[in-house]
């Protein structure tokens, strides 16, 4: 057995039975590998960024990391934008990079570059196998560091070490180490702070925090002491609807961030970071909370987030009987008709989405409406990228639905951003995954035109036009859906939405709705 | 004004007037600023790797500089894999990154990355501008550096630097250091080593080496001397066609490339590189001289090559009038008929290509007849992607047919590396660019089959087959096209392919015939 193999066995023994790829020739003999172990789901993405995204999406749904095989630095080049995406949503991933043999490398051949260079900026970790013999402590020591604390892991493969002799394991398996214990003193500290400033303490939760019975435990805080329940402005995942604690969604406007935030003394962070500013702008702040507010960590990344909300409720003296407060009814409202808008987009998904859904939100200025809605939704898990790198919707729904069978997962998609990973539709079908499409059509980069009224440009011109707008021509996504072997089809009334939402989400494989806003 | 004016400023001044674009908020004032001038011609693209592959068609053609414009880390790392193929290109670029505002990078916002470490591998110059005063001086420099020999540079751009105050620029036109005298002591020894191994001696000739009037002094030297005249397996372009002199292509499988060099003794590089193996195989060589071949170098990138090789045909005493053996007629052969197969579409290109058009081509298999064909067809310039990174192709066209208006460009490419960058085309129709795209369709990465042989797999199972076979289901790329506006047509026969191939290449704008081979 070769190097590869034994790369295989390390991967299967701890469970990473998926590998997203884009091979190339210096991966062939771990192509030939794969070949030889079917219990491998190996899924093609036509382009690196699919590839990326779609283990980002597939680690999100399942808490595990899923392999990457890619190309030299370009390939890993290319999934970069994604693995930037799911190093900030701190989900686990372990990247495989073939690169040349090592002894070819001085003579400098067209394809060599700087993988490890590439790859850190992107990565929690980096490592460059050194030869067949390293290949099974490398691949789980990349297993480990994927996991402890969840994070992107680069693993490189010169392609000598993948074709050498190697041994087989007799134990491939990885043994974890355990989640570090809650600081009791620290829960002590924050449960004090929490009584002494009461109705004016706000409490972010992400992570593993923003599961659903997490979220229970943070809403009886809530209930009981008056804190408020916040997430980061991009979401990672949170299981949101009916029934469900809903947290308030920090605004990306500072201004309405700061206004949110104004009155919030002590800000409890579960697994999350203080939220800041998304960009800068000339005389705005960057902090989001006012000057004087204690912002305190209840529990990290990596760290059990619901025991630690559980310490804080027991340490507060509050029932785990306690009631919560729980969006129930959807607001009455009309429904739409007419000519189609983003909102009456946003309020149609909410309201027919299926019950155990996935949605990926990546729709940008379209959607904002969606979020609020969601809560009155039937229950769902609901993801956006969160590095703020656009092209992650198209395959993290790719990798959600790779993820899980057997739920329907739901992609709001705007035009700019899922033209940037367009190919992953191809992978969609090729894999008939459960994915709905829904591309808001407005034919330009919205929030570039409201960031470019935020610098106080008002009126535009055209070289600028041309840079924000997408029209000239119009993307046709019924064409390019179709292009990739993707059914879809166009929606300019809210009716016609209707009809084919009911038809796309009552019958399985992928389907592209073009929503003309 | 403002630091962004002044960029703008020194890039018009220094003749750079093409920016490919995809601007996100931290470029908002850089946007507004080439808003104000409309002498800058601002073209978008629909991902980065759309916009450094463009620039990188841009720069083979005019050998200037086209700015880009990319959005802080992700987008940078986007536009990656053709700074690759640019950077083993030679050609100049000047990459703007737009960053956050330097005080909001310690906040770590979502979008932040180490952007120098993500440059350094594909660039060979990086300068992060340090505040509004540096503007003007880091512009002129990135200029100088991007020619001075021609290559990559990117600049880093932090919002605070393009929206604080500066001040106009009295000159801001960049003074370039005269192009290095040439080295006669080496022409010298070069002349004695052409002396004594007649019909042994070898030139590699490429970059500058390999237009049309280098072309004729080295064919001078060939005729006179006996030297073989050779380009690297990989040309950042070559003029090319009908009474030009014809180098020979270094073949890409290293047997091959080691029978055709294995009787010269003195191989002479013009510009190049020693030629290497691709990749490394088990038990084959990386080199492919043989050993005991010396390997000189009369003339490096960045010098005078043209005057290097006049020199040395002077030196050899061979006169400027003398005659060299160029390609007249076309090989007497059969106009294929039926089934379209990739040599039947190479030959009809080849016969009916335009005077003085312009051939991409990154049909990676597909097309490997074209380069021999091409030494009998109209003159015209021939380029590669020569990074070995696919998806360089589309883009590349694009860059090329902004560079040249009134030139026709023919892109032959292949499906797998099309779908790296295909939302290229909808840049082509936007400008309403004269490139004709043909798509060699085979449905595989059929490169990869074979090395899959060359690795000794001869019979490959079904992971294996998921990851290099692009069916199940076939791309359209009819639909693909036209979804991004560019018109399309399918041939199978070689007859629809002549027909669609006389009507594409007679009228303007972009148009794409899937070949189905």
């Amino acid at each position: 057995m070769n190097g590869a193999d034994v790369l295989c066995d390390v991967l299967l023994a701890n469970g990473v039975n998926v590998c997203f790829a884009n091979p190339g020739t210096s991966e062939m003999h771990f192509v030939a590998a794969l070949d030889r172990k079917p219990q491998m789901r190996c899924v093609l993405g036509l382009f690196e960024g699919v590839v990326t995204g779609a283990a980002d999406g597939y680690a999100r749904m399942t808490d595990r990391p899923a392999a990457t095989l890619l190309h030299t630095g370009p390939g890993l080049a290319n999934g970069l934008a994604n693995m930037h995406n799911a190093r900030r949503a701190r989900v686990p991933m372990i990247n495989i990079v073939g690169d040349h043999a090592s002894y070819h490398l001085p003579l400098d051949a067209p394809l060599t570059s700087d993988i490890e260079g590439l790859a850190a900026p992107m990565s929690n970790w980096v490592h460059r196998i050194a030869g067949p013999a390293d290949i099974a402590p490398a691949a789980q020591a990349a297993f480990r560091a994927s996991l402890t604390p969840p994070g992107v892991t680069t693993l490189i493969l010169p392609a000598d070490a993948a074709w050498g002799d190697a041994s087989p394991l007799r134990s491939a398996k990885v043994v974890l180490a355990p989640t570090p214990a809650i600081d009791m003193d620290g829960v002590r500290k924050i449960a004090e702070a929490v009584r002494a400033a009461p109705g004016r303490v706000g409490m972010v939760l992400r992570g593993l925090a923003a599961r659903e019975g997490a979220l229970e435990i943070a809403g009886q805080i809530s209930a009981a002491s008056g804190a408020r329940l916040f997430s980061e402005v991009l979401i990672a995942r949170m299981q949101r609807g009916r029934g469900r604690v809903a947290p308030t969604r920090i605004p990306y406007p500072i201004d309405a961030a700061r206004t949110l935030l104004d009155d919030v003394d002590v800000l409890i962070l579960v697994g999350a970071k203080e939220p800041v500013a998304f960009f800068a702008y000339p005389g705005k702040p960057g902090r989001l909370v006012r000057d004087g507010c204690a912002v305190v960590t209840l529990a990290a990344h990596g760290e059990d987030l619901k025991a630690a909300l559980a310490a804080l409720r027991d340490e507060l003296g509050i029932k785990p009987s306690q009631p919560v407060s729980v969006a129930s009814a959807f607001p009455d409202e009309p429904t739409p008709r007419g000519r189609l808008t983003d909102d009456a987009v946003a309020l149609s998904v909410a309201r027919k989405l299926p019950e155990n859904a996935i949605v990926c939100d990546e729709a940008v200025t379209s959607a904002r409406r969606y979020f609020a809605l969601s809560a009155f939704a039937a229950p769902h898990d609901y993801m956006m990228g969160t590095g703020g790198s656009i092209g992650g919707g198209i395959p993290m729904a790719t990798g959600a639905a790779i993820a899980c069978p057997g739920r329907k997962v739901v992609n709001l998609e705007a035009d700019g951003s899922g033209m940037y990973t367009v190919q992953g539709l191809w992978t969609q079908a090729r894999e008939k995954l459960d994915v709905v499409t829904i591309v808001f059509s407005n034919r330009n980069y919205a929030i570039l035109h409201g960031e470019m009224r935020n610098v106080g440009v008002n009126a535009i011109g055209e070289n600028a036009r041309r840079m924000l707008d997408l029209d000239q021509p119009a993307l046709d996504w019924v064409s390019l859906a179709n292009g990739m072997g993707v059914e879809a089809a166009r929606a300019d009334t809210c009716e016609r939405l209707d009809a084919l939402l009911d038809s796309a989400l009552s019958r399985p494989g992928p389907f592209l709705i073009e929503a003309v806003i």
